[in-house]
């Protein structure tokens, strides 16, 4: 059974770890949003490329929640010493990544061709892919302004409500090589709980991933990052509330309409108007076990 | 007494430290080689300059002998997880002043502005400024080839004999903002105890300093790398043997011609020959103290 996950942040790629726990790594192919990619201190950043890469190869840390395991932070106090930007926080493992990284995008390589060298390199069998190699970046329209995300994110700490999401070049960006294959090839897509508006949104931006969706013959899974109404980490409760109307399982599907048969939702919340499938269970992810059992949830369906 | 060290090296960031210690730091310009300046993984790197700032400002590893003190190299780990170049060891707390220094210079701000900010940071009062803020590097011919630098010393561990240095881009460089200025003004030159082809050589490539040591109106004193003929670290030793024919003091002080007034050599080593004034103690730096002795008898002169 092919899958096909589309992924973004944190809680994505802990979901991520979830389904390659419960199907052959191989026959999963994650296709990863970029539109938090960022320029800081000269390196290119992918963090959620990062986030699902770190998880696959069993580096992330877990109790942080993001980032490297034993990670230490030396480069950045020198770079605090001397008066450079320190608010976004790069480790010295992670620095490693990026100085190569950036090293071969500006040779000429694409984004998704060193993501190969990566993964293979941290010996992950799983397929991760951009969901573009072009230049795509997420814009929060807020009372304070307009910020790209991660300004927004993580230098202003989210504390702007959000009018309007815009994905900087998403309607002129081409499907990263090897995305419309995966698409084309899967037996299920599966949308991680990873916030509609931020994570998920930009991968859709690309026309031929929504168009793909859209006219699937194979079902489509969504999970909701949502718990009672909640978001468990992070700003897609307030931007759902303020953007969909409220935060029920329906107001979550509304983000997937036409594009998905299907949402697990947790117990804790009303599936009242949902218009797809809801398939209930926990869906709060702690360690493997609760990893496993949401992705299991989300490919029961199939299986049914 | 204004003082002016032209210094390359760790054994020159070594001199360096002494000088400032017998005269206030205030009053000492250091002069530093950019020859072996060097791109790598995407961050411009300029090894003499470091050593220099990381020596006054007391970050100095002095058991490894160079880099910083408490380094730690997880940065590198992970590029070399990644196959990427690990042939020059970059140390994660060193990588923070890189990443911020390639930054302000992408920005378009020159090395000696740049220098000025970090040498501030760290509280350093002495100046610090790179022979010139143009392009120039160092390339030495070999029986197996051209190199530049890093690639001949680091890469190839300057195994192989060197027919002939060259220092690229040395005649069109302009000495830096406050270059010329030091030198105009210093009651005192020095010549720190560096590789004469590969350490000083590129300093003195630059016409406006060389001009400025040959029309000198006040002392200038060089101290001699070399104990017993031979090089304390490096191949400074194996250099003058071929390109100077031998290993004394005499042909140290052949490399500057015209342009000192005493040479500082060991009690170990023949003045045979020596057409400036000698002057005979310990040269060996171990600890602050052989460091002072070193920087006094090469200030001695001027007291006498």
């Amino acid at each position: 059974m092919k899958v096909v996950v589309l992924t973004g942040g944190v809680g994505g790629a802990r979901f991520l770890r979830g389904v390659v726990d419960v199907v052959p790594p191989a026959d999963v192919t994650a296709i990863v949003n970029v539109g938090d990619d960022l320029e800081v201190l000269g390196v290119h950043v992918s963090p959620d490329m990062d986030s699902v890469v770190y998880g696959l190869a069993g580096l992330a840390d877990d109790a942080r929640g993001w980032g490297r395991r034993g990670e230490t932070w030396h480069a950045l106090e020198t770079v605090n010493a001397l008066d450079g930007p320190t608010w976004f926080r790069l480790g010295d493992r992670d620095l490693g990544l990026h100085l190569v990284r950036t090293e071969a995008l500006r040779a000429g390589e694409l984004l998704s061709e060193i993501t190969r060298r990566i993964t293979r390199a941290f010996a992950i069998e799983t397929t991760v892919l951009p969901a573009t190699d072009d230049r795509l970046r997420t814009w929060l329209d807020t009372p304070a302004g307009q910020f790209e995300f991660q300004e927004w994110f993580v230098a202003r700490g989210h504390r702007d409500e959000v009018d309007a999401v815009r994905y900087e070049g998403g309607a002129q960006a081409t499907a990263a090589s090897g995305v419309p294959e995966a698409l084309e090839a899967a037996d299920v897509l599966l949308i991680a709980p990873s916030n509609p508006y931020v994570s998920i949104g930009p991968i859709l931006a690309v026309r031929e991933i929504r168009a793909a969706l859209a006219r699937r013959r194979v079902p489509c899974v969504a999970v909701s990052p949502l718990i009672g109404g909640r978001a468990v980490k992070g700003p897609a409760d307030r931007m759902l509330a303020r953007l969909a109307g409220g935060t029920t399982p329906a107001h979550v599907a509304s983000c997937y309409a036409g594009l998905i048969d299907a949402l697990v939702v947790d117990e804790a919340d009303d599936t009242t108007g949902l218009e797809v499938e809801a398939i209930v269970t926990s869906t709060l992810m702690t360690d493997g076990a609760s990893r496993r059992s949401v992705a299991e949830a989300a490919l029961g369906m199939v299986a049914a």
